[in-house]
C-alpha cells in the first residue's frame, strides 16, 4: 500500500503472470500494420492531412467490406428466417419463401434464436453431405460426418486441440506449409504444438514438393512426433491451386507417413488460371481406392467466408471428417457441446451455400448471374494484378491462380534492410509499414506468414474494385520505385 | 498389414493418443440424457410406443425452442440489415428502419457480411457502455473497456485462458460454486487449471457464506495458486439472487485474498422474487470507493441468450473488463483477433438489446408490451414450480428468485442408491433417465452441476409454457411418488 492506501495492490493478471502459450500467439493479418492503418483513418476523419485522401486495405480478405454485393437470394432468404412475419410478403421470390421454412422448420420453435445440435442443425448437415456427393462427382458423404463450425477457424482450431498430446520428444508436431495463413502457427502456439515448417516451391509457382515434406518430417521426427500435416488449397496467402497428382502423392504421403490430413478447401470456388481445377482431398482419396480411402484420416474445412458469397461476418463453416475413430468423434461432439453451437443464422448462410437455386426455380438467373459476375471480377482482378506487379523491376509475382491473395516477393535494398534491422523492425515490416504512411495503402509483410530466409514478400488481396484496384496497384509501383531510389 | 494389405492401419488418432485434457470435459447438460432424448424422439416419430406422447425437455435454457416469440423490433431490425432493400418497405416501422441503418453504417461496406473489429463494432461497444451506465446509476463504462463475445460462453473461456499458467502446486486454481454451471468445469479440465469448489448454502436458499470462500481458498493454496473467483448470479442452476451486502463481502474477499473477480450476470433481467434485485459487481465495486474501484480487477459477461430475448442462436454477448493491466488487455485483443470477429448478426442483435426502443418511438409500446410479457409469465412459472414441487414428500425446492431453474434437493431411497451403484450410474442419474423413459421428461442430473455429497438434486428449466409446465410437474410429482414407492 502507498500511504493513501489506495491502488498499490498488485495486479492478478500481468504480462508476467499470464498465460505463457497466449504470449507467443501471432496474427499478423490484423497486427500492427491494420493497428496504424485504423489510427490514419481516424486522423484523416479528424481532417489531420497525410499523402493520400483514404486508407486502401488489401490486408484481409473481406469480400463486403471491399464493396462485393451480397447474393440477394441467400440475404433474401435470411430476412425472412430472421422476421417470418415476411412470409406473407408478395415481393419475395417463392423459393427464398420455401427455403426459409425449410431452414425454420428444423429450427427449433421454428426461430433461428434457439440453440441448435452442437454438430449442428440436421437438415443442413444433410444438405451438405449432398452438395459434397454432387462436388465430387458421387462420392458418398455421410451426414454424421458433416460438424458445423464458427467460420472455418473454428474447426480448424478444434481439430488441432485433439491432436495435441505428449511431452518433450513426444509432443505433437503438425507440419504446416511455409509460407502459412497465421491461423495455423497461432492455433499451435496456443495449444503448445510443435510447429514443422514446409516449404512451397516458388520458382514453382508455389506448388508443394514431396521431397521437401519428406525433409521437413525427417527433420522433425528429432523432436516432436509429427501426426498432421496441413495443406491449404487454393493457397492462402500464395494463390496456387494444386494439381490432382500432388494432392494424390500427399495423401500417399501421409498413409505412408501415418499423419492427419487436415484439408483447408475453403477457396475451393476461387479458381481463375486456365487449366486450374480445384480437386477435393476428398475425392482424391476415394478414387485412390480403399487402400488410401478407408485408412487414411482427413478433415476438411469449408466456409461462408469466401469464394463468390464473401460472407465473413455471419461466421458459417463445416469441416467433414473422414475415417475418424468414433470414440474419438464422441470426444469432439463432446467437447462442441460444452460451446452449445455455431451461430444458428451461419449454419442458415452455410444451408444456402450448399443448396443454392437449382435450374428452373425463380431465383435461378440472378443467382447465376451474381455468382459468375463476382468470379469472373475476380478473375480479372487476379490477372490485372499479376500483371501489373510484375512490370515492376524489383517484385516477381506468381500468377494468382486461386484464392484472393497475392503474394509477390519484393527486392529490398541492403540499405533499407539495414535501417530496418537499427529500428529493431523486420525488413518487410519496415517496408509495408512506411508504404501505408506514405500511400494509405495496407498490405501484410511476408514474415507475418513466414517466407524463406532472406526473401521478401507481402501479401495484398484482389478484392478492391477493379478501378480502386489499378489505383492501388499503381500506387505500390510508384512506391516500390520510390522506395528503391531511396535506399540504393 | 491384413494378408489383403488394406484396412489395417493403425489410426493416427485414437482414444489413447489424443488430447488427454479434452477426454476430462464433461458437460451435463447435453450429456447422455439428452442424447437418449434424442434417440427417443426419434423412435417416436417412427411410431415406436412409449409410456408417453412427446418428450418435454427442460433440460436447457432455451427460450424459443420452448414456444418463447422473438421481440418484433429485435427481428425487424435483423431483416432489414440481412435485407436492405427492405429498408424501402413501408410496413416496416421508422425506428426499426433507423437502428438498422445505424447498425449497417458501422459494418464495412454496410454488410452484414464483413468481418467487424476482433473487439466488436464500435458503435456497439458504445451501445454497451452506455446500457452500463444507465444500469449502474451512472458509474461509468468505458467502451474501450467492452469486448463483443460469441454468446457469454466465449468470454468466459478466454478471460479463464488468459489466467492459466504456472506448474504442479504453482498451477492456476480458479473458484467456483458448486452447484455450478459446467461451462465452468470443462473450461477449466480443457486448460488444465485446478477446480476449487466452494459450496452454496442450500438451507439459506443458495447463498453464498464468506466462510466457505474462505475454508475453500485455505485449503486449495496447499495445491494450487488460486488466482480467479468465478460467481453466477442470478444463479445458473440454483436460481439464487444475491443480495447487496453479499456482493461487497465478496469484493472484499476478492480484495483481500487478491483474486481476479468473474461475474457471469447473463439472467440480470430475470429477477422475480419479491425482495430481490439484481445488482451488478461493476456498481457495487464502483460505490464501495476507490480502494477496491481502481484496484479490483473484474470480468463481467452478458449474453443475447436469456433476460426476455432468449436469442440463444445468435451467439451474441459482451464482456466488460475492469482494471485489467494494460499489457494484459493488448494481449487479449491479440488472441481474439485470431478468430477474427464475432458473428456479426449477434452483435448487431447485443445492440438492440442495449439499446432498445425508446419513450416516444414508433416501437417503444410494443416492446415494453412483450418484454412484460415474457417476463411476467416467468414469474409465475417460477413460483408455479417451486409450489408444486414443494407439495411432493421427497422433493424440497428453495424459491426460484431468478434466472430460468429450480434445482430441487430429492430424497432417493437407500435401494434405488444400491441399484444404481449395482449398474455403475450415479443415483441421481439413475433417477432422471427413469424419468426420462418413462414419463418423457428430460431433466439434468444434479452431478452433472456439482452437488454435496450425499446429496441427490435435478436441474429444471422454467421455460415451457404455462400449461406444459403445470403436466410436467405433475408427472415429475407423480414418477417421484411412484419411484419413491418402488424402491422402499
Amino acid at each position: 500500500m502507498t500511504e493513501n492506501g489506495v491502488m498499490s495492490r498488485a495486479k492478478v493478471l500481468t504480462i508476467d503472470t499470464m498465460n505463457p502459450t497466449v504470449k507467443k500467439v501471432e496474427y499478423a493479418v490484423r497486427g500492427p500494420i491494420v493497428q496504424r492503418a485504423v489510427e490514419l483513418e481516424r486522423e484523416l476523419s479528424e481532417g489531420m492531412k497525410k499523402p493520400f485522401a483514404e486508407v486502401i486495405r488489401a490486408n484481409i480478405g473481406d469480400a463486403h467490406a471491399m464493396g462485393q454485393q451480397p447474393i440477394t437470394f441467400f440475404r433474401q432468404v435470411l430476412a425472412l428466417c430472421s422476421y417470418p412475419e415476411l412470409l406473407s410478403d408478395n415481393t419475395f421470390p417463392e423459393d427464398a419463401k420455401s427455403r426459409a421454412c425449410r431452414i425454420l422448420q428444423s429450427c427449433g420453435g421454428n426461430s433461428l434464436g434457439a440453440y441448435s445440435a452442437s454438430q449442428g442443425i440436421d437438415s443442413v448437415r444433410h444438405d451438405v453431405a449432398r452438395y459434397i456427393e454432387r462436388r465430387d462427382g458421387g462420392v458418398p458423404c455421410d451426414p454424421d460426418d458433416i460438424y458445423l463450425t464458427t467460420g472455418a477457424s473454428d474447426g480448424i482450431v478444434t481439430m488441432l486441440k485433439l491432436l495435441v498430446c505428449g511431452e518433450g520428444a513426444g509432443r505433437t508436431g503438425v507440419m504446416i506449409s511455409i509460407p502459412q495463413y497465421p491461423l495455423y502457427s497461432a492455433a499451435l502456439a496456443e495449444l503448445g504444438a510443435v510447429q514443422i515448417n514446409y516449404y512451397l516451391n516458388e520458382e514453382k509457382c508455389w506448388s508443394l514438393d514431396i521431397s521437401e515434406l519428406q525433409r521437413a518430417l525427417d527433420e522433425a521426427r528429432r523432436y516432436c512426433n509429427p501426426r498432421a500435416l496441413c495443406i491449404i488449397n487454393p493457397g492462402n496467402p500464395t494463390g496456387q491451386v494444386q494439381s490432382r497428382e500432388c494432392i494424390e502423392d500427399v495423401i500417399r504421403f501421409a498413409a505412408k507417413e501415418r499423419l492427419f490430413l487436415m484439408a483447408d478447401e475453403v477457396y475451393q470456388d476461387n479458381v481463375y488460371a486456365d487449366g486450374c481445377q480445384f480437386h477435393s482431398f476428398k475425392k482424391v482419396l476415394f478414387e485412390m481406392g480403399p487402400e488410401y480411402s478407408e485408412t487414411v484420416e482427413l478433415a476438411s474445412f469449408h466456409s461462408t467466408s469466401k469464394c463468390y458469397m464473401g460472407e465473413c461476418g455471419f461466421r458459417g463453416g463445416y469441416m467433414e471428417i473422414i475415417n475418424m475413430d468414433e470414440e474419438v468423434k464422441a470426444q469432439l461432439t463432446k467437447l462442441l457441446s460444452v460451446r452449445l453451437c455455431p451461430p444458428v443464422p451461419g449454419q442458415a448462410l452455410m444451408d444456402l451455400v450448399v443448396n443454392p437455386p437449382r435450374p428452373g426455380e425463380p431465383s435461378y438467373d440472378s443467382f447465376i448471374k451474381e455468382r459468375t459476375a463476382t468470379l469472373s471480377a475476380l478473375a480479372e482482378k487476379a490477372k490485372l494484378t499479376e500483371q501489373v506487379l510484375n512490370t515492376v523491376q524489383g517484385i516477381s509475382c506468381n500468377p494468382v491462380q486461386g484464392a484472393m491473395y497475392s503474394f509477390p516477393r519484393i527486392t529490398i535494398p541492403d540499405k533499407a534492410i539495414n535501417e530496418a534491422t537499427d529500428q529493431g523492425q523486420l525488413p518487410d515490416m519496415f517496408y509495408c509499414m512506411k508504404m501505408l504512411e506514405e500511400t494509405g495503402i495496407c498490405l501484410v509483410p511476408g514474415s507475418g506468414f513466414g517466407q524463406k530466409d532472406g526473401t521478401y514478400h507481402f501479401r495484398m488481396t484482389i478484392l478492391p474494385p477493379r478501378d480502386k484496384l489499378k489505383i492501388l496497384l499503381n500506387k505500390v509501383k510508384e512506391f516500390h520505385q520510390k522506395f528503391t531510389q531511396q535506399y540504393s
